[in-house]
């Protein structure tokens, strides 16, 4: 049997996977951006086209014995599973098809959700729940394996509460109510200003209208970036330290990420939550008061999860024996 | 001696007074958008200009007998003040002087910050403070007739606490929080959902992910405006009465506005606060805790402090009984 590439297409990076159909991860690749959302479809099939390439090379070398070199490096794939975040928005899979096509790559092609992809990387069980807060924040409820609920990524403007973008926002504002006096002193002050190179005598140093130049610096390098890239000031909030400003921020975010999780949560769904994204790796979720929610478990993407899906679409049953294969033999590949 | 020319320039609307040196108002007009930095140079200089006309064209009919019709229409004046937000951006008043030329008026054109011109609409002292809330948020201390310092008005994304667009962006906001089952429910719902003309029954119906279809056609809606242009939900907060999330966004408007003001509070600058821009009209400002604010004036925009800071410019120390001559002749023609 031919074997299977599962891509974990996301907003910053691609991975993509190609296994057997037994659960054996015998080529990894890494890309950027495989988001057509974000970046285009053009970019987006380029970056999951490369990654796939480096993916199917690395299997090719691996495995000249079981099936020879050239067969292996062919890449065909009996089922290509595609995760990534508006999957439901983009019914035609014709722009992947055909990229894929050109480096010989012509199985069925499914699309799924990049938040089920992140349930299915920490999780063989069939019931469950998801948490995502990267540049933004969202969260599903899983029941047989399908995505049954979901709850925010409704964007910067309207949701995303405790995402990257809102931690970045909160710290602008702080920085800038601070150096306004109408906040209070903050750790995030220095940090904010070295990281956008405003020196830090002009935080002291009066500008034009008798408030500290700092501000005036401050207001052309934020107005300068489209709202979304505020979410790049996110670790600061982490670097803080104990800062009240900071903490004060970082419980406000954990406060909104488990209502969000509230949202879906149900008693006749009984599972783990699996986090995912930048911001939750270092956060942290609590799971007080909810009623499906058994244990938290986090994972750095969806490359595992990608890869369970795939084989579920080859009608492979993932246990925990499974699971534990694709998990090991990938962070082999790593 | 020739008449005084008093422009109010506004994001919304222009107004334009002719105003004899005695603070006799003798002619008033209104037109749209007069600010250079929201609507463009070309578009503001056409609307000071429409609205200077009409206020020229009043005050030579309205006083045919004692000038003549004719000089009066010429329009020449001995000084033309333009009140405006980003005063201090615009060092060059060449733009406007060309256009106001067009129409025959040559004097003197000082340009004047929008905050002081709603400070002098309610104060003919010299000492006092003005918070503005409109679209944006700011607040200054005025110090023998100068403004000497100020607070906000940093814009929507890191600043204007309190303002139209802070409200309109809570509001959008707790509705998709509602319809998403993140948030209480809220009479702002079935308000914003008429507002932009998505049925009501679309917030029960359910969409293609579970959630109401309410909520997808709130997110085309939001995002297919500029972030700027929610300050047109703010009325909606005052429209829910006393449900729990708008009074709730209300006070904390309150609260944040006078924080603002209390940045720039001083014991040794003793006076009223004047109140201006839509959003404060309704609200209301508390001013607790502060130690040079006396008292609470409101003021339904500049046209009079920009007529007084005209006959300040030209020399004319404007005492109560000025400053009401200026009211009340205006009110006569408004």
């Amino acid at each position: 049997m031919r074997n299977l590439l599962a891509v974990d297409a996301g907003g910053t990076s691609t991975r993509a996977v190609v296994l057997t159909p037994a659960g054996q991860c015998v080529g990894y690749g890494v890309a950027g951006s495989g988001n057509p959302i974000s970046s285009g479809i053009e970019h987006a099939a380029r970056e999951v086209v490369k990654a796939t390439a480096a993916a199917l090379a690395q299997a090719g070398s691996a495995a000249p014995d079981a099936h020879g070199a050239h067969d292996a490096m062919a890449g065909t794939a009996e089922i290509a599973v595609l995760a990534m975040a508006g999957s439901r928005t983009y019914v035609s899979t014709d722009w992947i098809t055909s990229a894929l096509a050109a480096i010989d790559v012509r199985g069925r092609i499914v699309l799924e959700s990049d938040l089920l992809a992140t349930f299915c990387s920490g999780a063989w069980e069939q019931d469950g729940y998801a948490v995502v807060a990267g540049t933004g924040s969202a969260a599903i409820r899983v029941h047989g394996g399908r995505q049954e609920a979901s709850a925010d990524g409704l964007g910067w403007l309207l949701g995303d509460d405790g995402s990257g973008f809102w931690l970045g926002a909160r710290t602008v504002r702080a920085v800038a109510a601070e150096l306004d006096n109408r906040g209070p002193r903050t750790a995030l002050t220095p940090l904010l200003l070295a990281a956008l190179e405003i020196p830090p005598d002009a935080s002291t140093e009066p500008g034009y209208d008798g408030r500290p130049d700092a501000l005036r610096l401050l207001l052309d390098a934020v107005y300068a970036l489209r709202p979304i890239e505020l979410a790049r000031f996110a670790p600061l909030v982490f670097a803080a330290g104990d800062d009240e400003v900071a903490t004060g921020i970082l419980a406000d975010a954990r406060s909104a990420l488990h209502t969000t999780l509230a949202a879906i949560d149900s008693a006749i769904v009984r599972g783990p939550v699996v986090c995912g994204g930048g911001v939750l790796g270092t956060l942290g979720l609590p799971i007080d008061g909810l009623r499906g929610v058994t244990e938290v478990r986090t994972v750095a993407d969806g490359a595992v999860g990608a890869a369970v899906l795939a084989l579920r679409a080859n009608g492979t049953a993932v246990d925990w024996e499974v699971f534990e294969r694709v998990r090991e033999t990938l962070a082999g590949l790593r």
